[in-house]
């Protein structure tokens, strides 16, 4: 199968580094064809702007997602966008590769997002009508593929649990599991995290190497994360709540999870 | 009183850019002093790499906190990381706004804090012992100073209501209010939101500059939300979950609310 690793740390010998090379050597292992789009490397341009369209419409200023239409639709985008795109429409998985900071992917991870996610590619895809809301949460160009974030923290898993300071790590994620890769269509696996990085020593990493090489073993196998997908009848359209008789009562996030309690 | 806008969008004559210009205006009517950081304009620079450091640590690769500690303490911070954090110390208030896009904000934007929240100034500030883990969470170098965000979205009000499928907007913003600026110390003032940005017209553009205007009116008055600060013995250390007996039987994000449930 082709997994497209996406990966974003400044320093090729940090433990992301090692991680990444890891995890390129174990899917190649298995037969896999893999592709890494090392951000820092390629100096990934992060900020979205006018200079994304090789022609900028004229008849109106600049509108990011009016121009991303246009750029997308007529063969305009800038040659980084429209490779990253292909090179998505070739993976049957995406691994997104990163440290967790301030909460979050990194800036020139989220700028590859924002860019590569073009009007008519990753949104604005499908009819709008009484029963659909576009093609998106759980359907979309990228359906059928396969996702799964592998993060970094300094911080303890405490910090991250359920009562820990820094909220709950799927929560944390939801946006990115849910709004970024679930949205255009991908089925997203569970995160693999590594947690306390400023403490890893060469037992650690060998058994952080072992848990993940286990998770990539199974990445096109293990199950997906099993959100309600927007247009399966379980929202209401075009409030896109909940109806009363999913979930009944609850809120949050883990309420659109199919097997919510 | 000063002020801080910080604002990502690429086009002055978009919403954002009015309602940018609005608040700044209204601002200075009521007698405050603005400064405002137009990163799209400055060209800022989201993404944090070793050049950050006029002089990067002789004896190791780059790290991204070791060699912000060492810039900062070292006076070897690149230029416009500096300009920001005097404007930071500066202000008594901080308007971050920005389009929400990918239920975060732009990377210019996360890059803006990413490269100026340095280690010694955001992060990484007090002493860690049995009682206390540094002093964040609503203490820090910004303690005493005021935050609100100023966030516009395609998406409709139901989308991020309690069932809405985007999930409820304050936990979508948790990662920003109480993770970036709750956490050097701000005290974080109630969102500014608006919706369905694409349905603008002159009465919805004047009945929403008189909501924000409203807001901005009692930026220095109105009630922050009340979380537990880290340090305040709500918190088990160095676990940092919340004790049994504060909110008891409470998980997420609302959780840490001094007024939760």
């Amino acid at each position: 199968m082709n997994v497209l690793i996406v990966y974003a740390h400044p320093e090729p010998t940090s433990l992301n580094g090692s991680l990444k090379d890891f995890a390129v050597r174990r899917l190649e292992a298995s037969g896999h064809q893999v592709q890494v789009s090392d951000l820092y490397a390629m100096q990934w341009k992060a900020s979205l702007d006018a200079g994304d369209t090789l022609a900028p419409r004229s008849d109106a200023p600049f509108h990011p997602s009016l121009d991303s239409k246009h750029a997308f639709e007529n063969g305009l985008q800038a040659p980084d966008i429209a490779a990253e795109q292909e090179k998505l429409r070739w993976a049957d998985a995406l691994v997104l590769q990163f440290p967790l900071w301030w909460f979050s992917m990194p800036a020139i991870l989220k700028g590859w997002v924002e860019r590569v996610y073009a009007y008519g590619f990753a949104y604005g895809v499908g009819e709008h009508s009484d029963a659909r809301w576009g093609n998106r949460y759980g359907e979309g160009t990228l359906a059928g593929k396969r996702a799964m974030l592998v993060v970094t923290t300094g911080g303890w898993e405490s910090h991250y649990g359920p009562r820990g300071i820094n909220g709950p790590i799927d929560d944390i994620l939801f946006p990115i599991h849910h709004g970024i890769l679930y949205y255009p269509g991908f089925d997203v696996l569970p995160p693999f995290l590594v947690y306390r990085t400023g403490k890893m020593d060469a037992e650690r990493y060998a058994t952080t190497t072992d848990a993940l090489g286990a998770r990539l073993d199974e990445l096109f196998t293990a199950t997906p994360i099993a959100w309600h997908p927007q247009n399966s009848g379980a929202y209401e359209i075009p409030a896109l709540t909940l109806k009363p008789e999913i979930s009944p009562g609850q809120t949050g996030f883990a309420a659109h999870l199919a097997d919510a309690a």
